[in-house]
């Protein structure tokens, strides 16, 4: 899960309907989260050839809180009365920069759904901080991506390096088998 | 949506590690709901041939608190610490009886995503209470099917007969619609 | 379906280990439509605004042998050795031209699979040439598309306007049906 | 692939319009399989829990030609003017027995599509035979399987132990690659 802030202080243009007194409280989102699940987006971001063929997947790498190395995929909150396609674009552009031109999905029907516990070994995802139902996307880029915020780089690899056991060890999470969800799910998990 | 009561007064067995003060209460469900989008499944209960070919869609008859006869999927909340298919099976199993003996999918990929919003017009899909994000799968069932609580009749209909404008008009919420997408996921649009 | 020819007289480049040997004369064709399912693909070419919603449908409008105006998806067969995705890209070039920059999926996976029974009503698609199972895949295209060969128009509707019965009751061989299922599948049934 | 006969000497029942002269002979295959993509199933027979997760897969255990031992998924030809649901029953039929009581899917919609070509390298699926376009489906049986024909055994696995090396590498033609996307589709390949 991408730790950037989830709460931006102004309302932001072309999210209608949503008065400002909807917004959460740092302590009332932590309530909340801790009694209800949270809706999240996955993205896998991925370069294509011309006829679709993923042909490499771009990795953010972050330092975390406590200094270690982190690999991560575009991952974020869903915002009330926001859309899904929406929240796809706002969480790749955050991550990735403006520049990244995404092919968001025509279809809502994400490749998975990774429901990330607050328990460990529920399923194979894990997030401490809460119990987070998230719909997962391959998302091609044609642009220029830029880490943007907290992540130092955007890694592109090669299917085959992104499923060295050295790479997923560094994902945190369970990412590592969304990752490899998201290569099967496009054929290129060999 | 099925506007059954989404908060048991007891902690259902094999639910580990969700202590008493998760629950919400009805007040700040209400304020959740306003704040933040909540998770759903639906619910699609079809009758199949010995090759899995869908022959009859089930419809839960209800009379709104408006007096109005309405037709529904089964549908409802997820709870916190609560997977996916353990939701699909409770609300099943609280709108058709505990003898229906559904077949929950293997995979967690949801035919569509119903988004159902609070305002009309955003998506297909309208909820005047709240923000609901619910995945949608067709649930095959193989047993006695017997409407429960406030459902005064489970109604069994040929997806012909199921998509007649009569009985889609007579469901809310854009279920119609919802609806329909199961039966074209199914291969029985036509 | 559409009809143009599928059997170019060169060799297409970029195609290997098929040797000229395996072209099937137009005899040996109708023999094996006579006697195998033959894989085909159909794409539903889409226009999307910037954040992957579909906001236009493109139909092919040809005249049918007997003179009647016919609209039509792309479609057509997948040759020996010849991946889908490179098949895709082949029809949607034939049909839309060269300049219609289509963004083939990165998964292999479509929305449904249409089988073309030679006998009407097994399934609702038909096909009196053959039985033809077909992959059928949403794409959208960002280019100039410029209608080939025997088309001799290619209309972009707006997905309300491609479900008017006048519109789907000029689509043959359950076209219509395959259209819906699509629309469905983007969440733009309603 | 499994290596069974594919052409039964008589015309099995409930399959109407086919008439005995559409039968290819042996020969006549042959030279198809060197010209045409033959339109294949592939299925990977699970057991589920009552909420529909797997904890099991069932992999059939073959002495090939050259005496090795080979672990395969159900697989196999459709025939002509065969619905895909049809061929998914006859042939875990023909290699779990008729006890086995599979759940043929109710959506057409495959998790893949696995494209077995002759030339090694171009997909991760490999045919000497033929150039084959299988769809893919996790099918899960609730009844007795008995292996039949030159199947010796019917062995059941976990998800995890499925995919253990050993057991892996005893998969031939890329076959140990789709099971890993069944798993990936279902959420088990952690």
């Amino acid at each position: 899960m991408t730790e950037t802030v989830d709460f931006p202080e102004f309302d932001p243009p072309n999210r209608p309907h949503r008065p400002d007194t909807n917004w959460l409280t740092k302590d009332e989102m932590r309530q909340a989260r801790s009694r209800l699940p949270i809706v999240y987006v996955d993205a896998v971001p991925v370069r294509v050839d011309d006829v679709g063929d993923v042909i490499q997947v771009g990795l953010l790498l972050r330092v975390t809180e406590g200094g270690q190395i982190n690999r991560a995929l575009v991952s974020g909150r869903v915002l009330f009365h926001e859309r899904i396609r929406d929240a796809l674009m706002r969480h790749i552009e955050k991550d990735l920069g403006p520049m990244a031109l995404p092919t968001i999905p025509a279809s809502p029907q994400p490749f998975t759904v990774a429901e990330y516990f607050p328990t460990p070994g529920v399923t194979p995802y894990f997030d401490h901080r809460q119990h987070a139902v998230s719909l997962a996307y391959v998302v091609p880029v044609r642009g220029d991506c830029a880490p943007q915020q907290d992540a130092i780089e955007l890694s592109w690899l090669t299917p085959e390096e992104s499923m060295h056991p050295d790479v997923l060890s560094e994902m945190a999470g369970g990412q590592d088998v969304l990752l490899r969800q998201a290569l099967a799910h496009v054929g290129r998990l060999a």
